[in-house]
């Protein structure tokens, strides 16, 4: 049997959904898997760590890294400390030291730590991440999209509530993804990082190339706008896939499920996708749906992704009995 | 070959010299190494730590796993994380937010935020130290003397050095490890707090107890403090070994290498001691030396133990070519 090599692409919780999903798929496909993450965010323990520190912010490379950390009891312990967030204490009582510094460590998980000191240690995000992976026993890799953080800058209409009609600039991953305004073009700062040249020889390499589910404008999108890295995946001898999202966020309220499909187009024109994964109840009416997949090229494939108590998130077992059938069928 | 039970107490760099050497004969002696770690640390990264989130300061634990980290690149690499310390970072330009937050985890040893996490996450300082040795591969396993932080108390004679006789109380570890006062008398706060559990079952099991080398009043003597451990230590068939310092610290300035023995006398009057090892150049005169380790009903054994350059430093393998014929009599 060959390997079948995939690039999952996102960011945040979207991506570990596909990450789960797909490790799941893992031992009867032969996968070897790749994730590149989004390095855009500025919210957070990572935008604290970004702005303190000044490398990639880590937070969406750790959730990624967790969601493919290995099944052995110490794998998970380890995993479950990276994720571990540092609560908010009391300050003690024991002088005025003490409680000025109180704080400092609340919201940081410690796998934002240990990455950001990785990173520092070894002087190279990919070699970091490498090792972060070894730690956690990961099944697949996990590469940055580019190995300098990036900003992200939205034009949004309506960024006041109060004037609807009235467009303005949103900058940062954070304020975009929370914006309740429409968002009408996006951008990076700077417009042309340099892709991470590993990320590069991945898609060079890959079978599929998966696209979603995630915050479209902050995790799903960001990549088509590294040129270095759109070049590649047109270039990419890779089929391609993009999962629909089950629900609007806050940052595409307002976008239907063709729009989604819509944007990718806009932003990268000469991207062709093979197939167009959704979930039934999610999509409704197929229609819209599917003219947008065939204006990409792809034929729809629905199923039931959904988990089933109502909340919009993927069942990875259940994306993952989707996911099979599409991904074993390139070799 | 039996397994040789070795339990060894200190804190910072000299219990990890002992651990070092410890680690060259564990192969050949089938050593079982368990170190017992002061908690008493309220300076630096710890102290830090210790004051914003409450519990035991991780920096010396952290130096014994680092000791006895196993010696695998993977492992090896793990153990540079574990000591990597977030540098000074010149505060980013881009606003004042993040001026103000700059610095705050500069100082701080990134496997000290680990331990704070992992004791956080499991709620229990033992598991946490145990899952951090399967993360370094290490060689033994490392306690703290208690599961509660304590502090130190010295009363110092000349604390003001423009008065030379006076005598004053200094409170903390840090501050105890920096007078240039004369230490006359030093206690635990709490007075008696609870011994690790798993630490007294050690001691119980063990065929050798090793005190020193170490900073004396704030690394090797706080154990004998602890009512539950001075009366396991007394109580435990195994043998004891002494090892002395190659230099007066601070906190010492002014002890003979015969007084250092005289102190742990006059902490646990019923200790007796089978072997004192001290380097040949150090100890000096062997003669007030020979008689105070008599004193406590232990031999004299001299050696070259500490590194050529001239530096206070014990020598590992050196050290460890000492340690093999006298752990190794014990069976």
């Amino acid at each position: 049997m060959t390997a079948v090599r995939v690039v999952a692409f996102g960011g945040g919780h979207g991506l570990s959904a596909s990450l789960r999903a797909l490790r799941r798929c893992a031992p009867e496909l032969d996968l070897d898997l790749t994730a590149v993450v989004t390095v855009g965010d500025d919210g957070g323990s990572s935008g604290r760590l970004r702005a303190e520190r000044g490398g990639l912010p880590p937070g969406d490379l750790r959730q990624a890294l967790v969601a493919l950390a290995g099944d052995h009891p110490a794998t998970q312990r380890s995993a479950g400390l990276f994720q571990h967030r540092f609560a908010a204490v009391p300050p003690p009582t024991i002088g005025d030291r003490e409680a000025a510094i109180a704080g400092r460590l609340t919201g940081h998980a410690v796998g934002n730590l240990m990455l950001c000191g990785l990173m520092e240690l070894l002087g190279d995000p990919v070699a970091a991440l490498e090792h972060a992976g070894a730690m956690l026993g990961t099944v697949g890799r996990v590469l940055p999209m580019s190995c300098e953080p990036v900003g992200i800058e939205a034009r949004v209409r309506g960024v006041n509530p109060a004037r609807p009609a009235e467009v303005g600039i949103v900058s940062g991953q954070h304020q975009v993804a929370i914006t309740t305004g429409r968002v009408e073009s996006l951008r990076l700062d700077p417009q042309a990082p340099a892709a991470c040249p590993e990320a590069l020889a991945a898609i060079g390499a890959a079978d599929w190339l998966l696209f979603g589910p995630g915050s479209w404008y902050t995790s799903v999108l960001p990549h088509l706008l590294v040129p270095e890295l759109a070049a590649a995946i047109v270039a990419s001898p890779a089929r391609r896939l993009v999962t629909l999202n089950l629900a609007a966020e806050k940052e595409t309220f307002g976008l239907s499920v063709a729009d989604h499909l819509a944007e990718l187009r806009w932003y990268l024109p000469t991207l062709r996708v093979d197939c167009v994964l959704g979930d039934v109840k999610a999509v409704g009416d197929p229609d819209p749906v599917e003219r947008a997949a065939e204006s990409l090229g792809a034929r729809l494939i629905l199923a039931p992704v959904a988990v089933n108590d109502g909340t919009p998130c993927h069942d990875s077992a259940a994306l993952a009995a989707a996911l099979v059938p599409v991904l074993g069928a390139a070799r």
